[in-house]
C-alpha cells in the first residue's frame, strides 16, 4: 500500500493515539522523510535525508548549488539507480556527468558535503558563498506581498495534511505562484525549486521573489544568491547571518511576513506601496 | 559594542524596517548564527553553523553524539584555540583526547560529518543508529506534560527576543525543568544539552522527557536515542523516521503537543492519566 511507504510517498499514514477530551486511537498523515543516496557515475557521494517527490529536481539543484554543474546541458542522464532498494537500503538517484565534468578530480572535501549547505566543510574559510546578484528590476507592491502567505498555505497539499513539512515557492512581481516544493528540510525544498529551475532554463531567477515558509538561516540565502534570486521573503525569523548575506550581495529581505506587517532587513527600495 | 557582535551573543540588534500601519525605521533583535571551527589536536575537522553560547558543551556533545568520544574523561581539554577570530574567520575551539581516541586513525567519512546527523554520510548503509534505551522506569502525568511547553516558553529568552531558536529541555517526571538550551540549529541544541548531561555525569538520561520547540526529525531521535533518552515530546510535528527510530527503540514520541491535546505514536504507557 503506497500510503504506507514513507520512501515513494511524500506523506503516509500512521497510527496514532490522540489524547484530548477523550483518548482516540485513530490514523493520521506525517510528512515523509527517508534517505536518497546520491551518485555520480555509480560512485556513491552523499546522502540526502528528503521527502519523496521530485527527487531528480533536488538532486540537481543540489549539484547546481555545489557548483558541481553549471549548466543543464553538464547531466548528460540522471534517473533511480538499477540498485534495488533492498540492496541499499533505500532509494538511489544516479547521475552521469558531461565528460569534461566528470574528469576534474572531484574536493574531497565537496564530496563529503550534503544538502544543509555548511555541513562537511571543515574550515570556516571554505564558507565563502560565490555568486552575484545580477541587476533585476524587480518591484512588488506591497499588498501583493502580504497576500503570498495566504496563496503559499493554500497551495501545501503536503502541509496540509502533516503540518509537517517547509515550503519554497517562487512567485511572479504581480503574485503569481510559478512553482513551489515541500520538504521536511528547508534546504531541500529550495534545491528542488533551483533543480526545477535549471531543468526549464530559468536560471538566474532574477525576476522572482522567493516566499520560505519558515525561518531563514544562512544556507537559504547562500542558495538564493547562487541560483540569482534577488527578494526572499520569509513567514518567520532570520538569522543574523542572513540579514548578513542579504545586505552584502543586495538582496532584499523580508521576515515575519504577515497580512499587514512585516520586518524589512535589507533593500527595502523593492517594495512599493 | 556586544549587542552587534553575531560571533559572540546568541542575539543582537539590528536595524530594520518594519511596515505595518505605518512606517518605523526600528532596531530589533535577530537570532545569531555563526560558523564555529572544531578541531582536534589543532587538525581542522568540522564547521558547525550555531547560535553562539555554550560552544563547549556543543562540542561535547556533538563528539559523543558522532561516537568519537565514550566518556567525559575522553576529553582532555577543551577550549577556544589561541587563533584570532581574524585568522581564520570566525570562533575556534580546540579539542584534545586522550592518547588511546587520539590514535585510532578517524573514519575519513565521519571527518566531514556536521552536526545535522546525516549530512556526510555517503551511503545510506552507514546510517543505522546504534544505542539501545536502558530499562526506564520513566512515567509521567498527562496532565504535567500537558504543562511543559508553557514553562519551555518562558524559559526561553532567547527565543523570546528573536522568535528565531528552537529549544531543546530535560524535564523531571514531576515537571522540573532541569537544563535547557536554545540554538538556530535544533540538532544544535540537543547537542548542547547533551554535552551539558556528559560533562556533569548525567548520561544516559533515562529518566527525563526530553521537550523540543518544533518539529522532530531523523536527527533529533537519534541524538535521543545516543543519550538514552526514553522520552521525546514536541510542540510540532513528527516525520515519518521519526516515528520509525522512535518504535523500534521503544521510546515515548509525542507531538503536537498542547495544554489540551497531544498525538502519541509509539509506547503510550509512560503517560499515566
Amino acid at each position: 500500500m503506497s500510503e504506507r511507504d514513507p520512501n515513494t510517498e511524500p506523506a503516509i499514514r500512521t497510527p496514532v493515539q490522540r489524547l484530548a477530551d477523550s483518548v482516540l486511537s485513530q490514523e493520521d498523515w506525517i510528512a515523509s522523510e527517508a534517505p536518497l543516496e546520491v551518485r555520480i557515475g555509480n560512485t556513491p557521494m552523499t546522502v540526502l535525508m528528503r521527502t519523496p517527490g521530485n527527487d531528480e529536481e533536488l538532486v540537481r539543484g543540489f549539484l547546481y548549488n555545489e557548483g558541481v554543474v553549471a549548466s543543464a546541458s553538464e547531466i548528460l542522464s540522471i534517473g533511480p539507480s538499477h540498485l534495488s532498494p533492498e540492496d541499499v537500503g533505500g532509494s538511489v538517484i544516479n547521475v552521469q556527468l558531461a565528460p569534461d565534468r566528470a574528469q576534474r578530480a572531484p574536493d574531497r572535501a565537496f564530496y563529503s558535503n550534503s544538502s544543509c549547505g555548511v555541513c562537511g566543510k571543515k574550515t570556516i574559510s571554505t564558507l565563502e558563498v560565490k555568486g552575484a546578484i545580477a541587476k533585476s528590476q524587480l518591484r512588488i507592491q506591497r499588498a501583493v506581498l502580504e497576500d503570498l502567505p495566504g496563496r503559499l498555505r493554500h497551495a501545501q497539499t503536503t502541509f496540509a495534511k502533516t503540518g509537517g513539512v517547509h515550503a519554497s515557492a517562487l512567485f511572479t512581481a504581480d503574485g503569481g505562484l510559478v512553482a513551489l516544493r515541500e520538504d521536511v528540510g528547508r534546504h531541500n525544498a529550495l534545491d528542488k525549486l533551483v533543480g526545477w529551475a535549471l531543468e526549464t532554463g530559468k536560471l538566474p531567477l532574477t525576476e522572482y521573489v522567493l516566499l520560505v515558509s519558515g525561518r531563514v538561516s544562512y544556507e537559504l540565502v547562500q542558495k538564493a544568491i547562487v541560483a540569482g534570486i534577488p527578494f526572499i521573503a520569509a513567514v518567520g525569523a532570520p538569522s543574523s547571518l542572513a540579514v548578513d548575506l542579504a545586505q552584502r550581495f543586495d538582496l532584499t529581505l523580508v521576515g515575519f511576513l504577515k497580512p499587514r506587517s512585516m520586518n524589512v532587513y535589507s533593500r527595502p527600495e523593492r517594495i512599493q506601496s
